[in-house]
């Protein structure tokens, strides 16, 4: 399993992490019909997305917008070159997710001890119970079919509730994460609040600590419109995997009119105008759009590439380069 | 005049210039009545705007909606510390500008020159003579009341009819404008086709050409999404002024949806969260906008953070830094 992670048949310098199925579908109320599921992730697959977080292993009592996800994730093991990820908020989930073959498996751990009771009700040491537990489980499968493990710090830049949390508390959690198994570490602004410069902050402050390596992805959202600009602060910073979801699907519950993921075809316009390559195919990927408007015809898109179109001097220079391929 | 050029009595990181009056307003129908622009010039330095380009010196029949420029101009020139910018098309604006008491001139050449020739019905020489006509009036007043002068190149990232426009032919434009009497050489992404590298290299080859001194500012647009993505990118490559609008005033007649300029609200508060001073007071800021509201019901105003309002570090680090000042 974990061998399908971060592969591909081509290059690419930035890999762009779909979380629609998961994070966008949890935010929003209609259901859409497992069929439609599947059909978005084979489409964004087929359009050159690499990485899909397909969707969450809770109780379908709790969010059953995301009831099946075991048969949604073994629907997406059958696509070649994609990496199968699904988000997990305990060990229960974590078999689960192992069990339905998921290749990735990411456990959120809020930075602020208040969110943290108050959303999950749990500590930060029953969460990180949970995550030794899950680091020994995958410990205990061969080797070869190990998911890969990461642990998410959420409300990375400042929680509503507690304000700024120190970084010596986020440093303490990332490393605690490392220690009982994770094989990274992610960072989530859940609230909108990162800016650039913060974002370059926790970036550098994290590697120091827990290694270049373990540092890898970022989790933005554009409640604030900075989504982008922070995009950008966190590759200077050298990370190279970002997290946006297709459409902006489920909005921001704070703030009328804004996503409140970045938005995919907005983030690999702009990585790919800069040259970056992310593998994906601008045109196919807006067409999966409309598998989005069919089956949940009440709910808003966000984006500013689909109804601007792409530039004539992108378009140019995506023809020079195909030719010159 | 000029003396006014860039002061103000505490000092700033980044010049905000604000165009909305200008821009926003030559981009809508309905007329804003005289009173209400002089009332939102007043209120916008009133929270701390030190730059305002407070309209455009073309004849009414042409643009109704900036009637009465030179009485606009008049009354921004009272309010102590502010910067009184202007557009001009020709020498004859530019004449009308200077007499008014502008204090900043703006002439604007298209580096396409098909655009040029369709937008403004001049070729690339027949512009630079009224730039040298320009040039030459201001030289002939006394030291100390000459306008500061800046020639704009527009679409400088590529334009919707000839696609990207070559390095070599912006940088011979820019160095004629200079040598045609202009203090600065502006930069415009009038098609939003900038990204974060294209305003780099652009931003790098200028100032080689023509020195750092005499490339400051950008006038950016969000239609794809990029605006503050490249406004992060301007201020790595070192420049210092700012376009926006309040607002978003106008839009973006290609992309529903989309401010045109980048929103004001939004740019002082990435700027601000990321500890670079504009001296300007967000919430004196976002009060503005109700005069907009009040004089255009039917103009839709954009901007994330005027919806989401300040996050709570924001809030609490801007207390600590007034507790300190």
């Amino acid at each position: 399993m974990a061998d399908n992670f971060k592969s591909g048949s081509r290059p690419i310098d930035i890999l762009v992490s779909e979380v629609g199925p998961r994070d966008g579908l949890q935010s929003i109320t209609p259901i859409m019909p497992m069929a439609a599921r599947k059909a978005w992730i084979s489409a964004e697959a087929a359009a050159g997305v690499r990485e899909i977080e397909v969707g969450s292993f809770v109780p379908a009592r709790i969010l059953p917008q995301l009831e099946g996800t075991a048969e949604v994730v073994a629907h997406a093991c059958s696509i070649p070159g994609l990496t199968v990820a699904a988000l997990v908020p305990n060990a229960r989930g974590a078999r689960d997710a192992i069990a339905a073959g998921a290749h990735k498996i990411t456990i959120p751990l809020s930075v602020s001890e208040t969110h943290s009771m108050r959303n999950l009700r749990r500590s930060h040491q029953q969460v990180l119970a949970e995550v030794a537990e899950i680091g020994a489980a995958i410990r205990a499968l061969p080797e070869g079919q190990r998911p890969h493990f990461e642990g998410s710090l959420s409300t990375a830049f400042g929680c509503t509730l507690e304000g700024a949390i120190p970084d010596a508390q986020i440093l303490r959690l990332a490393e605690a994460l490392m220690a009982a198994g994770c094989d990274e570490v992610g960072i989530a602004d859940t609230t909108g609040y990162a800016d650039p410069v913060a974002v370059k902050h926790l970036i550098r402050i994290l590697r120091d600590a827990v290694g270049e390596q373990a540092v890898q992805g970022i989790h933005l959202h554009n409640t604030r419109g900075l989504g982008l600009a922070n995009v950008l602060a966190a590759l200077d910073a050298g990370l190279t995997t970002v997290d946006s979801s297709l459409g902006g699907l489920g909005g921001c519950p704070f703030a009328p009119g804004a996503s409140g993921n970045i938005v995919t075809e907005d983030l690999v316009f702009m990585l790919e105008a800069m040259g970056l390559r992310t593998g994906i195919d601008l045109p196919k990927l807006f067409a999966v759009r409309e598998i989005l408007m069919q089956h949940l015809p009440d709910e808003p898109l966000y984006g500013f590439i689909p109804d601007a179109g792409l530039p004539l001097v992108f378009t140019a220079a995506a023809e020079r380069r195909k030719e010159a391929a």
